[in-house]
């Protein structure tokens, strides 16, 4: 499990000790990684793959690329409410090149570094580009946050800002639109994406159940609801949506641009909202008695955003600001049906 | 890290209990999969993307594919002395097939269940075909099979027989060469790789060190000479062909076919048997005060043979029977390289 473009990555961009955990008996360079797991802990694992095309468009930059592989693996393990400790990387390129992988790597360990995640593994191989990663973490028996925890009542937050990878996938053959700053804002929404990993572990022992946004809120909360066998309710006015959003938003309605066609008109900062992936961040329920806790979190520093209640009655509803219901035309991303399904 | 087609391949084909491990906390269908290691024992993980037409024939069946990307992870534990536990699977898919998907996990979940291994998350994804695999197993502390352990004086092992896959590969356009028996069984061994599990713990506490042959022996013995900083001689007699190889070599020869063009008159058997990959055998080194065990071993149903020895001295020499030295002319497979750099 190694080749020369691999140990080029490994040798040049992670140094021994860069990213040195004690508990790495055996890194990279043998037939797989030997590791120590801390006794007593649950091991959280997930492996996900980007694809060229499908998962960032083709013109994404190799950093970006290096990041966002790792990025959305660091996700899915804060959505667990894990603490990261180590990576695998298969990378499969069309062809050895020193520079993209240069780039790559630089991209990958940046945020490696970031988190404390060693790179213990992996392997390259020839063929259209895509990235798979593996990463895991650790959590205390019991206190890891799963999607069929929700009960009726909770409070629905979420992390952050929603909408703003969408929008700029929208809009990335748009140069015109928006001002440079905020577009700017946007596309790094996008390609660097950052993993809510110190916030879940703030969220430990508040987070009821959780889901990182990968595919749009309806999609990814729809998952909790039914894996908790309840429903929500969510409340449009209080989506959190970034000030570069708004203002990219107003430009591109000013305009009457055709990448917004689809979207109803004066709502696409609602369809975008709640149906566009790509945003990372956590949506989780929380026990409504800890709401006084959650206000505290958010004063000192944790970006979350109260947007609904968890129901008893099944299925998922939406308000607009003076309580008309919003039945949303999208439902989020598959990746087999195209988007939009 | 779910999707629907991801769900299809789970619900139809590793029904719970199926794979039951009750170290399994919680497995596919969250954003990842929560386990608990045993206490005390090292974690050993590797990561490995087989893609279409680089690691497997493009007419491979779907079936051969689910099982190959399995076995390929499988043999990566084995070569760490390893007892498999847990796998990732995440699959690339140009378009969702179901009955592609079924026979995929066909192959896949019966060596999976062979060998007590549970599937605990993953994803498919949209894009040209490719199959990631990560999988996990555990090792007593200092007891992995490492590639830095030879010492000179230590004999080298192989099991199985070699060549068999490469001889395979190079006869799948040339039908009516051979027996169809003898071709049937090379196919499988190329296609159906058995990763050799049972036979690694088997070697615990006798192998000093160990790799499998993925990508040919030379090259992945090469890998334990430098990592160990030592060199060998091979004795070419002694490598073990099966009945099936030397039958469908010597029509081969017969019949002057151009896929063994590229390999000395006479000598394609030690070309392919020294340097073509995807044998999946593994190779290791033990002690010579081990040799009466290792011949118990090899009485008692493991498939060994000794196939040389390690030197001081750096740098790999092949002998023919009579002691001449042999200078094999390829050295292996690289990815980025084509085959036979």
């Amino acid at each position: 499990m190694s080749s020369p473009e691999f140990d080029l990555i490994a040798r040049h961009f992670a140094p021994p000790g860069a990213a040195g955990r004690g508990d790495v008996v055996l890194g990279i360079g043998d037939d797989a990684a030997l590791l120590r797991p801390p006794s007593g802990m649950e091991l959280v694992a997930t492996l996900d793959t980007l694809v060229a095309g499908v998962h960032f468009p083709l013109d994404t930059d190799a950093e970006s690329i290096g990041h966002k592989a790792l990025a959305v693996n660091l996700s899915d393990l804060a959505a667990m409410g894990a603490e990261p400790a180590w990576a695998l990387l298969a990378l499969t390129l069309p062809e050895a090149d020193e520079r993209w992988l240069a780039d790559f790597a630089h991209g990958f360990f940046a945020l490696a570094r970031g988190y404390g995640v060693a790179l213990v593994g992996g392997d390259t191989t020839r063929g259209p580009l895509s990235v798979s990663v593996q990463v895991q973490g650790f959590v205390p028996p019991g206190a890891a946050f799963r999607r069929d925890g929700a009960r009726p009542g909770d409070l629905i937050y979420v992390t952050g800002t929603l909408g703003d990878a969408g929008l700029a996938l929208r809009l990335r053959e748009a140069s015109a639109i928006g001002a440079p700053g905020a577009r700017a804002f946007l596309r790094l929404r996008l390609d660097r994406p950052q993993p809510r990993v110190q916030e879940a572990l703030r969220l430990r022992g508040l987070a009821r159940s959780a889901i990182d946004v990968s595919d749009g809120l309806l999609a990814d909360l729809g998952h909790i609801l039914r894996a908790s066998g309840v429903g929500a309710t969510l409340e449009l006015a209080r989506l959190p949506l970034s000030p570069a959003f708004r203002a990219c938003l107003a430009a591109v309605e000013a305009g009457g641009h055709p990448a917004l066609r689809s979207f109803r008109p004066g709502l696409a900062w609602a369809d975008l909202a709640l149906a566009s992936g790509d945003d990372y961040e956590l949506c989780f329920t929380v026990d409504p008695a800890h709401r006084p806790r959650l206000e505290a979190l958010a004063a000192d520093g944790l970006p979350c955003t109260c947007i609904g209640t968890v129901d008893a009655e099944a299925g998922l509803r939406c308000r607009l600001a003076d309580g008309t219901p919003y039945l949303p035309s999208r439902r989020g991303y598959d990746h087999f049906a195209g988007e939009g399904s």
